[in-house]
């Protein structure tokens, strides 16, 4: 049989409040359907809900430089504080955007930070502090009968320098390996590969991506067909996929 | 039923060589599994080699720029020179790496021009002319009963910015929208999505790269479940996914 995947979204959710028990819900969600070579895809905005990282924008006093930038970008200064604290570095402002690196390690606009499908007027979600360390938590409660468990990614939606339009990427995983390392193994003609390190994680979670569109309200997808990929112990994580600052070329 | 995805890949196709009738050997791979709300993600090197886009290096007499780039980068100057050819502007050449904008427009590592995968030694092979173009001529080619054909993508690998590894992208599209746009439509609680255009084609490309191991020789698959995304005619292409060099702010 030809290698294949399957991505099947988690429907029926219900919203997700902080404090919310994430990984037994997305079991219920499965409904059995989950097995322990599985990749479970799950949004950055349902790990951060439950994880209480809704601020409201009232309760935030821009600063002099959250005031200069949002008045230069055309951004509310409340949620332009907001990016600043949670990043380390401004490495662009410019065209309404603000792209940061985050306290994670991420570089990406607006340090990830969400108003869409937040409840609430002024309410936006932060990323998770570790998002690694949520997909290990979250995958330590989604133990299946046998106690093995499915690998999860925590996934965000990411602009590209160079590309027009978002896809997801993994910023959390657990189980899985992250990258594909194929240097110094053969190719189909026996050549040896040079340079070739897929990014699964980030595959997988741009596989997830379509099939849950924006207006499904869907948080959660499974992928199946990755098994030589997922891993009993949790691994190196999303942290794996972050470029170190000296392979940086464009910073 | 839960919104999902298939990916599986095409096995069995033979080496392709330059005038080889693309299309017709795709059909015959899927061996009648291809439908009308298909995608059909091909490899950029099938394409290229049906295309007859291997160059010999031995060919290639590298001038002043190609020694000096080559002889500072530790790159052979030949392949150097390919590159130069290539592109129209070299954005970055650093860490053993040319960052190039391609003739098509394309920001990429070394022009796209590859030695993975290739016959003969000092053989390259370089990206199609026109992406976008292999991908509707190829589309032509591929009707089915009933005279409607699957969308096609021609994928390539490619590094990014700030992640580690590669994943692979569309560099020519046809029958597929390429971008989901959601500015102005509503999310799940109804708020208005302001940023939101999902990049399609490239989570495509990527989904479909999971199921084509480096090793595995496969240059294709199909996936399956994207029939809203689907078009009759053959649409923008992936010349929508290249970013306005007006909006780049990392070049």
């Amino acid at each position: 049989m030809s290698p294949r995947l399957e991505v099947i979204a988690l429907e029926g959710m219900p919203e997700i409040a902080k404090g919310d028990p994430l990984g037994p819900m997305l079991l219920a969600a499965a409904d059995g359907d989950l097995r322990a070579g599985d990749v479970l895809v799950v949004s950055h905005k349902a790990v951060s809900k439950a994880e209480g990282r809704m601020r409201s924008l009232k309760a935030i006093k821009p600063g002099e430089r959250a005031l200069a930038l949002g008045s230069e970008l055309g951004k509310d200064p409340r949620l332009v504080q907001l990016i600043l604290d949670e990043s380390t570095e401004v490495i662009r402002a410019a065209g309404g955007v603000l792209i940061v690196e985050t306290r994670e390690g991420w570089i990406c606009a607006n340090a990830g930070i969400d108003s869409s499908n937040v409840e609430g007027e002024d309410t936006v979600l932060l990323l998770p502090e570790s998002a690694d360390a949520s997909a290990r938590r979250l995958r330590s409660e989604l133990r299946l009968p046998g106690g093995s468990a499915p690998a999860v990614i925590v996934a965000d939606t990411f602009g590209r320098a160079w590309r027009v339009g978002q896809a997801d990427v993994a910023l959390g995983c657990a189980g899985l390996r992250p990258l594909d390392d194929w240097r110094g193994r053969a190719d189909a003609q026996g050549r040896r590969l040079t340079a070739t390190m897929v990014a699964i994680a980030d595959e997988v979670a741009a596989a997830a991506d379509l099939v849950r569109p924006k207006d499904a309200g869907s948080p959660a997808a499974v992928v199946r067909g990755l098994e030589r990929l997922v891993t009993p112990e949790d691994g190196p994580g999303a942290a794996a996929l972050r470029r170190d600052r000296s392979q940086d070329l464009f910073r």
